[in-house]
């Protein structure tokens, strides 16, 4: 069964384009990371386990995870199980593209069958297509893509939207080859598993990326801390209201610090901060959909 | 004291500017990525250990370890520890790149004090410069960056060089800033501690980028296995010979497959094999920065 179609059946069956970004952030002076008394799994695990009934996937941020060395790497893994017994979708948000036979064993990491195999991965595209293509060839094995074409931050403008030949900006013509790596793997559902990653900091963008990927399915960081409105974070949904899937992170993980009185224990605080959170945010992007399916 | 005073050193104590990436491919049925009876973990360290005389740094690609999962990880992290031991310089090819609060914890993962810290790291631009800022915040702590430019790949070109205002590749909008990014931590040889990767397959552009990064350490890959020569991988440096290390990893990881007799034992084999590889390629590029020098 195709990526894509395994995707779109869970947003049916959830009712949902949200997912979840496990971004455990590292403790800071102005900010605890993970609540005390967790380690790094438990907190993660519970997170997920909260958010589950209104989410279609999870999203572990490699970085964090590494950024804690070995142990950090061990709670990855385990989040990742928990996750699959879930059955919900996991992506591994790590951003990889190298020289060809690099790339295939980044391919063989996230998509593979190892501790830290997913069902899809988001890929940087600075190397071009050769650095793509083994990737691309996990895809026919019922794995999915999503590549970096507008990403979500303040800067992604500085090299992404330079003008190039014939007179656009550097990340339309990576959204045509993201086209053209997809155009093998076209699901049931109209969509290629072969997606992009378009910020939701930048809407207009998002609509010109449609028209240009009509086929894939845009996954959309910046809604919540990042700033942008679930408006925003659904533009390049197609008309159905399809081709869309949204990832908050923080508003998620990090729910529990704004939860006031209530819940007796540490866990039952996390869990139902995060629980409502996660519907909060569910149901913004829904009604999002409803207005924008239902505009002139 | 500056990472790049830290690499001339190095490089002038052992007359070379050999680097070699640790690279443990997996094994195919064309190949064994690691003889028999090794362990991952052994065969890095003792290929280390064999090349040690010859090389100024070790350059872990990080695909090779993370595609073996947990085991994998826990193998990087005897690699760094011998590496260290060895008082060789670490260089995480890691080609990381986020939002910016992402990246710190990329950084905090390669440039911090956890299991995976090294005193450098590769990194991909795509995102712009606050996806570049976290790293270049650990550079005025000894740290170093080598920023990909202009990749070694075949398809490097596809998006590196299309042409943006006013009339330049990609990839030279990219050395401009990696020049400016690297203004503030000049060292005492007159090198920054932000660096560049460009490619020995493309000496002309290598030549090119000298002029627009002329305080760049230039980190080459694609002598080798890649194809390009002693020449070519050397085409960037200064007049004085500094200014470029050059990595090869395939060539010599696997130099005992192409050993024939004399020693007795597989590990015997390794070490002759490498040794004499690592020998071979300092002064391989030591004769061509040697030609180059005296060349009118």
């Amino acid at each position: 069964m195709e990526f894509t179609d395994r995707l779109v059946d869970a947003q049916r069956r959830k009712n949902s384009v949200a997912v979840l970004g496990v971004d455990p952030h590292l403790d800071t002076t102005q900010a605890p990371g993970i609540p005390a008394g967790y380690s790094l799994a438990r907190f993660c695990c519970e997170v997920i386990e909260a958010a589950a009934d209104f989410i279609v996937a999870v999203k572990p941020q490699l970085a964090f995870f590494e950024a804690r060395g070995i142990d950090g790497m061990r709670a990855l893994a385990e989040v990742l199980k928990l996750a699959r017994r879930l059955e919900l979708i996991t992506i591994a948000d790590a951003k990889r593209g190298d020289i060809g036979s690099t790339s295939a064993a980044y391919a063989e990491a996230f998509l593979g069958q190892g501790d830290f195999a997913c069902d899809a991965v988001t890929v940087n595209p600075y190397l071009g297509s050769d650095s793509v293509a083994p990737f691309v060839g996990r895809v026919g094995k019922g794995k999915g893509l999503f590549v970096l074409v507008k990403t979500s931050n303040p800067s992604s403008g500085e090299f992404q939207d330079l003008v190039t030949p014939p007179g656009r900006p550097l990340w339309e013509a990576v959204a045509e080859r993201v086209r053209e790596w997809g155009s093998d793997f076209i699901g049931k559902n109209g969509f290629s598993s072969v997606g992009a990653v378009i910020g939701a900091t930048y809407p207009e963008q998002a609509l010109r990326a449609r028209t240009l990927m009509p086929n894939a399915i845009i996954l959309v960081p910046g809604y919540g801390a990042q700033g942008a409105s679930a408006a925003d974070a659904v533009a390049a949904a197609r008309a159905d209201g399809l081709g869309v899937i949204v990832n908050a992170s923080r508003s998620l993980m990090y729910a529990y610090r704004n939860a006031s009185g209530g819940a007796d224990s540490a866990a039952a605080r996390v869990a139902q901060a995060t629980r409502a959170a996660a519907e909060a945010m569910r149901d913004d992007l829904n009604q999002a959909l409803a207005r924008r399916t239902a505009a002139p």
